[in-house]
């Protein structure tokens, strides 16, 4: 963004005055001042009004707007309306519905309902995102693009089929090599022409929903899909560039949203932003983590919190208000982990349809004499003090884990050995190990270079894409430490099992083979017994989901299972490799051991624990200009005494603070030094 | 009805003989007899056996079975027979077969089969309705009309989207008053033509089955739908009237059935009827509350019990039997609570088809010597010593509650704040608690004269219609008492928020403004903590579901929250408004609670409860020509002793009784004074 | 089976050498013959790879594999290859694709997806068993065929709805006898014209899935489906046939699969044979049941154990590892039985698609030095010791339990009076108490002949077809022992009530009348309270589900119910008719009473258990040319002591055994005597 236009964090959020009577609009602009804000999302969903029929563009209520916006001093994010069609163009173009995956054609109505390959959609989302950016790239309001909204779902209608046959002929080239890398041999499936291809949904290769018959054409389907809405993404991006190349371009993504592999996205986006919407019971570090993953899709940039709500949402099955205190908690969790950026949904509430029930800066009573208001207009108040402090600081991990969208889809299509496995919660239990520790990390993907890690872990690196395992060998071999898991290392990038013995391409980094793959029932468990002490790591821990039965080709053996007929095999290896030590965590254990051994590894490499951390109590860094930002959160609702060790000044309350130091309830300290 | 054919309590059921060989009907003729029956509702399923095809119609077996039933001394409650189309014309008129909310066209199967949009459907009923008419006007056996048969469920067919697009412009005139109402500019879902209007269904605006993503137009599907059914019972209704301007015509309504506004239908039906099928563990309380409200469709006339059945059911999950004496004690429950009539489904069982397993007064043995036929016969020799005593006889209550189809709509559509919000079970808090202190209870509507009524009680009304806080206000100042709850005064009639502050429209009467709303997870309490003692009540009483948290403009503030954030605000107030008292509970309260603060008002003004009431006994009153029958009913499987104060002669025993007396278990009496 | 080509066990299981590169061919020779293995099923899926299009048929592939296994010294188990169509028909002939129960039309995928109408399918598939028998007929390896694939799954397309028709048309000649024995007046469901029947799905007469409003038609259309695909298998069948009319032809069963009425097809099949895939907690005497069903169904004769897994499955929720020797016991457990094979799905792991977590010989490895090899290997030395000792050898059982798949699908079709009643799991109950005894039972259907027997059981016989009654009565009279339970003897062949009185035309062999039958809630039991002692039987009795209330009619009452209104009337009664007894059991009791009550009339009988049994060991007995071979099977991990007796020879030690001998946890002995 253009920081001679604002050098602060951005504070504001949706607005749809196009709602409201223009009778409302002062009294909007006056509380929204009132509170600070400084940025309005617009024209999200303007497309029906902006574009009544299929020849007539009317921006007349869009430039008041923008005007009014900028007479206020408030830029604008402004999006080019395209996440949903207008109610005309589904009627006169019934190909830019989808078709859902249980094959039926779906009407008008909803919102994610434009299918990505019409090139109906496509041709009139891009005319519209090139005439607004062709209107608006010189008003002074304009600070930053939003491409459509929360982009996501699927189509399985023809169009997607045909799409597909294309995407797949790019990718293979040859039915043959199709039919190879599918193992269509299997059930009969062998291909003898591109159009036999159908969609993998419940009408074709999908069971119960979430498993597939064929894990391949389900994984390129999926691939298909996310690359599908990306180049409907790309195609606006580009129709935007063509007018503004200097205004950033951005879209809400939706944290660990798993249809669509932000990692490819973020190539083509200048910014990260995102929509953080937990539920009253998400574990803090899951938030903390997925808030890292946003960091992590470029490379560590800080990112835009796009949406959050400024109490209750509307979606969820129970409702309930955040408590006083929790909405500034959790936007300063945000910029803890690197947001620029603190934004809501939405300005005002609606009045009818579905989110007339969903929190806002100005509630229904329409006046500032809320909790909510004036929850926000603290909060306002305190980020124009940071002024620019924080703005682009960055994170400093020595410890990275690897995550990737490819891999989760496998892992989840997957027939067997278990329903329990989820890639996400096994990816959080090492997070969350880190998080208490008070360990900083980064979230990499698995083509992220890593030499900058002492640490990389790759929890359920079931499928290993071309090149990752020499890539996690060279790391290794130079020193760093390589930790991965049960279920790793079995599939190359199509689903195809890498033979001769698990872990397959991991096999010689981590001096192990597994043999067989035991699936507990829920309820189950095993033990992970330790052989002898790791520092301070010892005796027994329970373990459950997946069991490999492994033996050590070279691995030291650090502790055994303690139960069953597999007792006594190797439960966790070390295999030295070069300058560096891979390790196999041959099951799901409990979240103590996992504390214990991260943190056992983390001492041992001199990561040190970032100070104040404690149960509740959440602490990160950003760093810039040689300057140290300490972010210390109290999740917990009673006060508790924390030990900043040296300290510095909270910017926050301008009092210098070091040693033990009472934090208050859901209270916060960015400690500068 | 004319009552010079039969001046006594109508006793019969569904009768069936034209699944039958005719050798078998002297047989029914006898048991029928001999069971103290007097009426049998037939022709319900023959439209395929009248009307073979379309131009042919054959009524030889309904003449043999008028003539016989008439020959027996049974009057017939005569059936249009419209309830299922015949297979011929759903393979001849395809346009007659619904499509589902799925977006599935249905093909010929099962029972509620008909689009009411249908021409075809509409000519032909009407049709039958009228040559049935025709035939039978003057038939001795004739005594009341039954249109078609539990008319229930929805179609989303094109034809129902065409005939919605007509209901839309008589109701909103032009599409902007549309736009407007619907909120479109939200998610631009602006509409420029009325074709662009689709049905809402899972296709379209519906998720998770239940919610939509636009209440505006999915509450006016609903009307709709309502309408559409309703207008096909018009026609019907207009069809037999045109022959028998004095036989009453009725239809089987379901109580609280969902999906029919029946205060609507009940002013196109001479007579309300309805179909009485508890589950074994429904509260009796319930059942109760649901004849309450079919009685209050036409303002306290009296209802027929059109169905129940004898013993067990066939399409609950476990079909228990009716344990010895609850047929009885249930059917005396309806009369207590205003029905005219004891008819059962059915009288001979079927042998075939799903419900060959549902009770009959003759089993599939085929005589007498049963329990169940022994109980119906002993019920009907009863009822036949009752004569016309109690005919017409009506309830006097003082206190009434609030219900409204358009206002459950409305809730149950909402998106947030919580999925555990059910209106009906709400209503029926209220309505248990009045119960067990032995008050009286008229259902009303919310268009109904309050003038009468002491107390009026609306729980969660959430959807003020035009006039209705007028009147609210009118009867309150008046005197009245006026009770309200949590998640009232939200939307107008097309469930566009009433801005301003809630509880909107009733803000002023109650004297409050609720700022926010808290969802609870399941499982979650709060507490509601008495401020000074209400009379009797005072203490702690534990709430749930949803929290407001409101501000008292004036009210008393008689309990406050126990607990959370926000501990010490107000959870029930009292606003005194000209010369009556509204009062609003601000959350979902416990049993005791409601009884507690309940019991308090009516004891306040003078609303004394029924002698005898007692944990597990029912009691009502009803009053003709100025002589009381007071209901005594045990439901407990143990003899109690009640006492009946003043008491007055049993007709079921003509014994005098008063003071304590033992009541049998699930025993009866009908205290005459 | 030519025995003069392999007069042992049959051991191997299925290979699929076509989805692997030609190099690895001579492994798999080398391990499968290093493993003691004699016999592979190909040719399962190769549909696609024979016939790459309509004109061209291709068996160079198949040529070489044959050739091979003939050089190795394997037999074949030759599959026709029609177990998936390829996508190349789907897509030129979209009529071989199903429509679902939803009413879906599928897509091609998966795996049961042809049309059993289809005209296309049927020639093709019919030509392609024919070219192979033709192609193959004299081969060397040919040992055995196998046709399709796990026939299953139901089609309610336009093409099935014809063919039902014909179909109905041939069962009942007229419609005015369809419109009759599907009681079709009720509902006014008449029929006019065979084409205004439509199949019965969730579209029709279908609801909340496994439930229907017309049983006739559903009943009907199971039939007609199973016969659809039984036709299917007979054109398959006949092509062979007259190639090859000595080599026998069978296709892989499933158990207690509920669409396919087994005793018919198996009229029509050489050898039984079936793939065996219990869950880690299905109860051992639930396989051992199912094992004995399918020896049941050709009269006892010895069946080919088809496939089972060497170790895990793959579309199970939790894939467990067979633990160590689990595989070997319930493969002598499958030989116990009467299997005279023992086969796997697989011999080598795919490694793409859904089955690549699903166990086999050669695992991804790739190489022998596996657990499971080497379990497979041991046990394949095991059976080469074995040679033709026990081929052919018989069980003999003096108690029979009559099963029937019609009658579960009434059973399971019928609305009311429970959801819980489940007909296989009560037939397992009386199963099950049989085999904690140690008594062997022949599983038989309703037509078989019941004279050989002492002890006839017949749970829930609810569907009576025309001349069971008869039968039953005779092999009383004649001195039998009957016994059946409660919800018996309701309907007719196409569930039309038998009315006069339940349990219909078992009433006069039972001496009792059922007035009711009360179900009962979940959780929710009754008492069975013994009068006297029968022999040790005595005292009380739990019992749940469902409780018939009979009266006597000269049976003598054993037992009464302890609770509820009828308390104290019969629970268990046995009629004294002819020279035999017929028992009436009329609830559904809890385990210990069944023991007890089975226990008493066999020890009454001189039905002796086999010696052995006790908590987890299972015996049984085959007997040959005057030999018997006792196979004492310990399910449980850890060593018991079991009393053999007399004892004999252990066939798999050579040792002789007699008296209290210690067999080894998962341990096995065949002693023969």
């Amino acid at each position: 963004m253009d920081t001679t236009k604002l050098s602060k964090m951005l504070y504001g959020g949706d607005y749809n005055p196009e709602q409201w009577d223009e009778s409302v609009w002062p009294e909007d602009m006056r509380m929204i001042r009132l509170s600070g804000m400084d940025i309005a999302t617009v024209n999200v969903f303007s497309w029906a009004m902006l574009q009544p029929d299929e020849v007539t563009y009317n921006f007349e209520t869009l430039d008041k707007i923008m005007d009014m916006l900028h007479q206020n001093g408030i830029f604008a994010c402004l999006a080019t309306a395209t996440g949903a069609h207008p109610a005309w163009m589904a009627r006169k173009y019934p190909e830019i519905l989808r078709v859902d995956f249980d094959g039926r054609k779906r009407k008008f109505g909803g919102r994610h309902n434009s299918c990505p390959s019409s090139e109906v959609y496509r041709k009139y989302s891009v005319q519209l995102a090139d005439k607004i950016a062709e209107r608006y790239k010189d008003h002074p309001a304009l600070l930053l693009w939003h491409v459509s909204n929360e982009y996501g779902g699927e189509c399985y209608c023809d169009n997607c089929a045909a799409a597909f046959r294309v995407w797949l002929r790019q990718k293979y080239g040859t039915l043959d090599k199709l039919n190879e890398q599918w193992n269509t041999r299997f059930w009969g499936h062998t291909f003898y022409d591109w159009e036999e291809i159908v969609p993998p949904n419940i009408l074709s290769e999908a069971w119960h929903g979430d498993r597939t018959n064929f894990q391949g054409i389900s994984l390129d389907y999926a691939r298909f899909n996310s690359d599908g809405l990306l180049d409907c993404y790309k195609l606006e991006y580009d129709a935007l560039k063509k007018h503004t190349p200097d205004v950033p371009v951005t879209t809400n993504l939706m944290g660990t949203y798993k249809p669509l592999d932000y990692f490819k996205w973020a190539k083509h986006m200048d910014i990260i932003s995102w929509d953080n919407y937990p539920s009253a019971d998400t574990p803090f570090s899951f938030t903390a983590m997925t808030h890292d993953l946003m960091r992590g899709l470029k490379d560590g940039a800080p990112f835009l919190l796009m949406e959050q709500t400024p109490s209750q949402q509307n979606w969820q099955a129970y409702n309930t208000l955040k408590r006083p205190g929790v909405m500034r908690l959790w936007s300063y969790q945000a910029v803890a982990h690197g947001a620029d950026s603190i934004m809501f949904f939405q300005l005002r509430r609606s009045i009818g349809a579905c989110e007339k029930y969903h929190g806002a800066l100005i509630e229904h009573v329409g006046h500032e004499h809320t909790r909510v208001f004036r929850e926000c207009a603290e909060l306002g108040s305190e980020l124009s003090k940071l002024g620019d402090k924080i703005l682009g600081a960055r994170a400093k991990s020595k410890v990275a884990i690897m995550y990737d969208w490819e891999n989760r889809w496998a892992i989840e299509f997957s027939s067997g050995p278990t329903v329990a496995l989820k890639y996400v919660d096994e990816v959080h239990k090492y997070y969350d190990a880190l998080y208490q520790l008070g360990i900083s990390v980064d979230m990499v993907s698995f083509e992220s270079d890593l030499s900058a890690y002492d640490i990389v872990i790759a929890p359920v690196m079931y499928m290993v894409k071309p090149g990752v395992a020499d890539r996690i060998e060279a790391y290794t071999k130079n020193g760093g430490t390589f930790i991965t898991t049960f279920f790793s290392g079995i599939v190359n990038e199509n689903d195809l099992v890498t033979v001769g013995g698990y872990p397959g391409e991991l096999r010689k980094v981590l001096g192990i083979w597994a043999e067989e793959i035991d699936a507990l029932f829920p309820g189950q468990t095993n033990k992970i017994v330790m052989k002898d002490t790791l520092g301070n790591l010892q005796g027994e821990y329970s373990c459950s989901i997946l069991c490999d039965l492994i033996h050590s080709e070279g691995a030291d053996v650090l502790a055994v299972y303690g139960e069953d007929f597999y007792q006594g095999m190797p439960a966790l290896t070390r295999n030295r490799f070069g300058q560096g030590e891979a390790y196999y965590v041959a099951t799901s254990p409990e979240a103590s051991f996992l504390q214990g051994f991260l943190g056992e590894l983390c001492e041992a490499r001199g990561i040190a624990a970032l100070p104040g951390v404690q149960s509740g109590v959440e602490v990160t860094e950003r760093v810039k200009d040689g300057r140290s930002y300490l972010f210390v959160m109290n999740h917990n609702a009673e006060a508790v005494n924390v030990d900043l060790k040296d300290g510095g000044v909270d910017l926050l309350t301008d009092r210098s603070v070091s040693g033990v130091t009472e934090l208050a309830g859901r209270g916060v300290m960015i400690v500068e030094a």
